[in-house]
């Protein structure tokens, strides 16, 4: 079961508008903190990931928005992957009110939906690995180890 | 037809990141500088329409992103319409490479895709009428003029 | 005497820029977050101060870079108060390499310096009381108990 | 005499904070587009400069907040350079309310202090020229063109 990594955060006040409440495009700001912050549980780290030329861009972008975060306000990033192949990965996420990660570390729930919190906002990001030339890669032969790491981490072999 | 508007933007180096490339969430913003352009150009200022105690907070939002902007480059981001009741308003998005308003006003065009540019960005947001305590509005009730001008805008009939 | 109070950060992707190292203005949001977290421990939220119809805009800012901060970086930003009135309110803030809080609390430290990290940015900020009008108050007469609070803190009275 | 730049914006949605007011780090981001416009007026372009392996990261900032700007508002930023050597470059800047560019073209004032608008923010930034390797160069060796180009418009020889 692919589980949920969870991330949580406090809302600054530059990421409030002036509706009083969070503009819209940092949540898809705290989708990336998500991601890689999954990507650092794994093991890896997203920098050394590209210290070995290796980048993976946003392809494609979906986000909705349900009930503001405000100023102050402590959120729950939850990330999980929900699709991988040699070339592409795809990510899912949902920004939940409260600090859920009960005292500072990190842990997961496998829950199909996290419960315990009102939900803010959610969505996906696809990827894909391209090389610093942005010609596309196939991540098995680029760096198999990462590959292979992220390949159980997305299918929930590893833990 | 409903046509595209056209806006004009020039890339600023705290939008590029460690990729040398615009940061993906930008090109969401510049989709917000259009629809506002969109706005004022249909005669209205979305600031005035807040001001009524009318907000239109994003509820949706979709992109993809193409080819990477880089800093200093002029582009061009395409707003239409493509879905409003009164409830409701559905904004489609293009961003070309280069400065396409032919000498700083702007213009539309009707094509189904614009021409002329190499293709950066594109995506939609749905948006949804609310008041100030976040309650839903039927627009047609709640300022029956920005309904009506906004309606013909968006089917076109107006230029 | 005057305690530093000890926030840590890591930088986010979208904090670089395309010379890959942290955009300069996020320097100056990380003494906005550092600021808040001052507050905050002095058992105070600014959100509340807020609420009760106070506004604390910066009036004067001042920032040196001197090391570049990375993505992924760690950072810790030292933030104190150097002056005091019923009208105004200085910060001094320092970025230091790391994360120097030794396991996730806060703790504060008095040297003039902090020492133990490469010096990245440091800076000042000056700020105002006003209420919602934007009208100059004077705290000890708009909110007597919160001006107690932060006077002791500032002086290094409370701990 | 060394003529102010101005470089017309109109405020972003995102730009504004829960005080419905411009963030103040976005004025900032400001200064940095009237100082790339100034580059660009001289016949230069930032981003050539970077390409040639030059580097003129902020070293010294300072600003002050004058009058609050708000959404939708145009301003104008003033920019002119005041301190010019062969390793370090020191710019001034003026925001004011509206734009005061006549007309979208853009145009030179000599005065002290421009005129004929309220002042909202001001400031300048220090920056120092340095390579590739983050090593400080002198900019009359490295680039004897671009040196002879900004001395010259630094001192107010060249229009």
């Amino acid at each position: 079961m692919n589980a949920w990594y969870m991330h949580p955060l406090r809302v600054r006040y530059g990421e409030t508008d002036k509706m009083a409440v969070v503009y819209h495009t940092n949540y898809v700001t705290w989708f990336e903190i998500g991601r890689t912050s999954w990507i650092r549980n794994a093991g890896l780290s997203y920098r050394e990931i590209e210290e070995r030329g290796l980048l993976l861009p946003v392809v494609n972008l979906e986000a909705s928005f349900i009930q503001p975060a405000r100023y102050d306000d402590e959120v729950t990033v939850y990330t999980r992957v929900i699709e991988f192949t040699k070339v592409r990965i795809k990510f899912e996420y949902q920004v939940l009110l409260g600090d859920q990660t009960n005292g500072g570390t990190t842990v997961t729930c496998t829950d199909e939906t996290p419960a315990g919190g009102k939900l803010l906002a959610k969505g996906t990001s696809l990827h894909g690995w391209i090389d610093s030339d942005w010609k596309v890669v196939a991540l098995n032969r680029a760096a198999p180890d990462v590959y292979e790491l992220l390949r159980k981490l997305s299918s929930g072999e590893a833990e």
